[in-house]
């Protein structure tokens, strides 16, 4: 028999991005949360996705930096890479900010569940045998590795990104099965480190989701960095060999390496929760919801990696205060899509927002779309760190800039202000007005504007 | 007897940052030009300011990562600082730059003339007996690096920022008299190339045009780093010692080290050019003008380093845009000179834009005026970084954000999308509602405006 567990303003299942997000934007206004997970508090982003890797991805800077440093001057030995240390600072940055967390889930508004929950009813959350009954319900369960037909995932020769950051020692090879954003990642961090790497995509092109121009840009910068990448053949099977595994791909081609990180994207935990049962709509295992995030049944919403469009963590953190305001009256404003800034934190790094070029001929006409690329070799800051790459802009005729894509070291911290300029549906010459810091790479995306209202600076027009 | 050197819609005395940007957009706007400097193309930031400057930090910033490395995982040795290779990479970035804007410079509607030029009438400058006359004249021959009375500059133990530049050695220890931008930055670099430097400045704190926050912040941080500094006591006197330099302050302490760096502030070189004998007012050496960079005699404006206010190369770029556009009859936008950002590049870096919250309370009155400051201990990728400090916002009540001051690894790049809230009076809620990629720096900038919109995420209230 089950025992109440009380009744809340709003019932959240999973307590990851999307779902803390809910939960603290709701405790704000006022309202009441139960806020259930299985796992800690934090989900995928904190303990085992962004935050992590980009701790690998750091200390990866800092061994290429230190192999470089002496075309700076800095004359400098790398003796190696300390797994254990390296994990060890990871741990730590990751520990401190669930400390943090958890300090701020820890008030009077919010109940934190720790165990399994599944909807029991279009109100209601069981976990244990305890029911937590909720006027508004926010599913928020997030996602999980995915692994492909033919492919066993054993941890220890063919892992998932789970794995992977697990990894005690630095592999002396791998291949990485996916060239989409954790694959390049995962790739960049283990060429970083010293090993063999061997991307197999099976899309045409590396960061497919991007711009074809940011593609290229990562493959050249890639094959200079000596990462293997075979794309456009899809994956056929994986064998074990004596010391690792052999992955073969369309064609017949084959590549050994001493392990293989499946890396082809995350699907929707949503399976055995009960969604179905209450009438939830999925479509191949994704919630689907209207643009207010609703499910069309009873008080039931979705936010984060379950819901169709961009798995990120900023976008959870976003449609969970939407979902809070929206359950306490507030009517927020719908959220773009499109205006989600974007970073890959590979080397180099890749950054954008808003409509790539190919899609922006889409929606506007071919004909109706112009482009600008701004190379960072004429900009100072970059010439100072050394770094190659671009900031392109997409622009509609006559109309405000749909689309910002950038590549190089550090471009993910352009991305503020590019979010800002596309959802503000900037005119060039209202940036092209504004004084830009000389020298910093920000000034990049400022001389690209300079050019595209017709008076470039440091640029041919 | 002179020669005529041609007539032209504009000449220009100056190619600095200033000056060429002018030059540059007149031409866009088809205007004939004659750009003279007695020295380089570039000015003083190519050559002598911020590209080098900028550089010599970045080899820092890679010194002490390389120190540092072994807490992020990363083994490695700092075997020792190669200044001649430092300097060989800063002057190829700055050579690659000089080059890059030779090229942008070399085309029919300008003609570049080197020789030292001098105002000889209102429209007319005379370079080595040829004689350039425009239609308008600009002014833009820049600054120097000041000295104080009782300081001997010689170039080997007591130098300016162009001698430090190009010292072939790193100094066992170094005085840094002044502790401004220029200051700290010198600081900074020597101290993490292994100097014992001592900062002192007259001024109760150092970075002291920045916000009282802010300078704490610095102060705290170069304690930690054990760059000694003394602020509150002017300088008395230097003397020669047998292997360097003794500076007495008020009250009679002294410092001994090897060298001594005079960065007392620029002085605007303008002495000896004719300005004032063609009626050109002079206020202490800087060229007094309307808010539209005119002199209001003739047809001769005034940009960069030597009209009052900030001497920043991008604000020279922009006075120099606009006075090439308001000759042109474009009737440009004032430029507001709060809305031009500061980057301080030492670290910690520091960047503002707008008022701080003294000048606010000033403006405003102080019971209009809050400030929310963002711990960057809450932020990711600062804390993968292990870099500390803030955003601080300064609010004008029921109003925008007036003023932005940050500090921490990095922080110069948020500058761009900070000038922009600025400069379009954005309310917090407008920020508020737009997504940052997490985990990015620059959503510690989205985390301080959701605070202040009253919906903090990774921040108490």
């Amino acid at each position: 028999m089950s025992q109440p567990g009380g009744t809340f303003d709003i019932v959240i299942l999973g307590a990851g991005s999307g779902g803390y997000a809910a939960a603290l934007r709701a405790a704000e206004l006022n309202l009441s949360v139960a806020l259930i997970d299985k796992a800690e508090l934090g989900g995928t982003c904190l303990h085992r996705g962004c935050i992590p890797t980009k701790a690998l991805l750091h200390a990866a800077e800092l061994a290429d930096q230190t192999r470089e440093s002496e075309q700076f001057g800095v004359k400098a030995d790398l003796v190696g890479i300390d797994m254990a240390g390296v994990n060890a600072y990871k741990d730590g940055v990751v520990g401190r900010l669930y400390k943090g967390l958890q300090g701020l889930l820890k008030q009077d508004k919010i109940t934190l569940v720790q165990g399994a929950g599944k909807l029991v009813s279009q109100d209601t959350v069981e976990v244990d045998g305890k029911r937590y009954t909720g006027r508004n319900v926010i599913l928020a369960t997030g996602s999980y590795s995915r692994s492909l037909p033919g492919l066993e995932v054993d941890g220890t020769r063919v892992l998932t990104s789970e794995h992977a950051l697990k990894l005690d020692r630095v592999p002396s090879s791998a291949i990485v099965l996916g060239g989409g954003v954790i694959g390049v990642e995962f790739a960049s961090v283990w060429k970083s480190f010293g090993a063999d790497v061997t991307i197999l995509e099976a899309l045409p092109r590396l960061v497919a989701a991007e711009d074809e121009d940011i593609s290229k840009a990562v493959e050249r910068a890639f094959r200079k960095r000596k990462i293997n990448f075979k794309v456009g053949k899809p994956f056929e099977k994986v064998e074990h060999t004596d010391n690792g595994v052999r992955a073969t791909i369309a064609g017949g081609e084959t590549v050994e390496a001493e392990i293989l990180l499946v890396a082809v994207g995350r699907g929707p935990t949503t399976q055995g929760l009960g969604y179905e049962e209450q009438g939830v709509t999925l479509d191949r295992g994704f919630v689907i919801t209207n643009e207010r995030l609703h499910t069309g049944v009873g008080n039931i919403y979705a936010v984060g990696d379950i819901v169709p469009g961009l798995q990120l963590a900023h976008r959870g953190f976003q449609q969970g205060i939407f979902v809070a305001e929206e359950i306490a009256g507030l009517r927020p404003a719908v959220i773009d899509e499109a205006g989600i800034p974007r970073v890959t934190y590979s080397d180099p790094e890749v950054a954008s927002v808003g409509l790539t070029e190919a899609k922006a001929k889409e929606q506007y006409g071919a004909d109706k779309v112009s482009t600008y690329n701004y190379n960072l070799g004429g900009n100072g800051k970059s010439q100072i760190l050394k770094t190659q790459g671009f900031v392109k802009l997409v622009r509609v005729e006559d109309g405000p800039v749909v689309g910002v894509h950038m590549v190089g070291a550090r471009m993910g911290e352009l991305v503020g202000e590019a979010q800002l300029i596309y959802n503000w549906e900037a005119f060039p010459a209202e940036v092209a007005q504004l004084v830009h810091a000389h020298p910093t790479q920000n000034e990049a995306l400022g001389e690209a504007f300079l050019a595209l209202a017709g008076k470039p600076l440091h640029a041919h027009a």
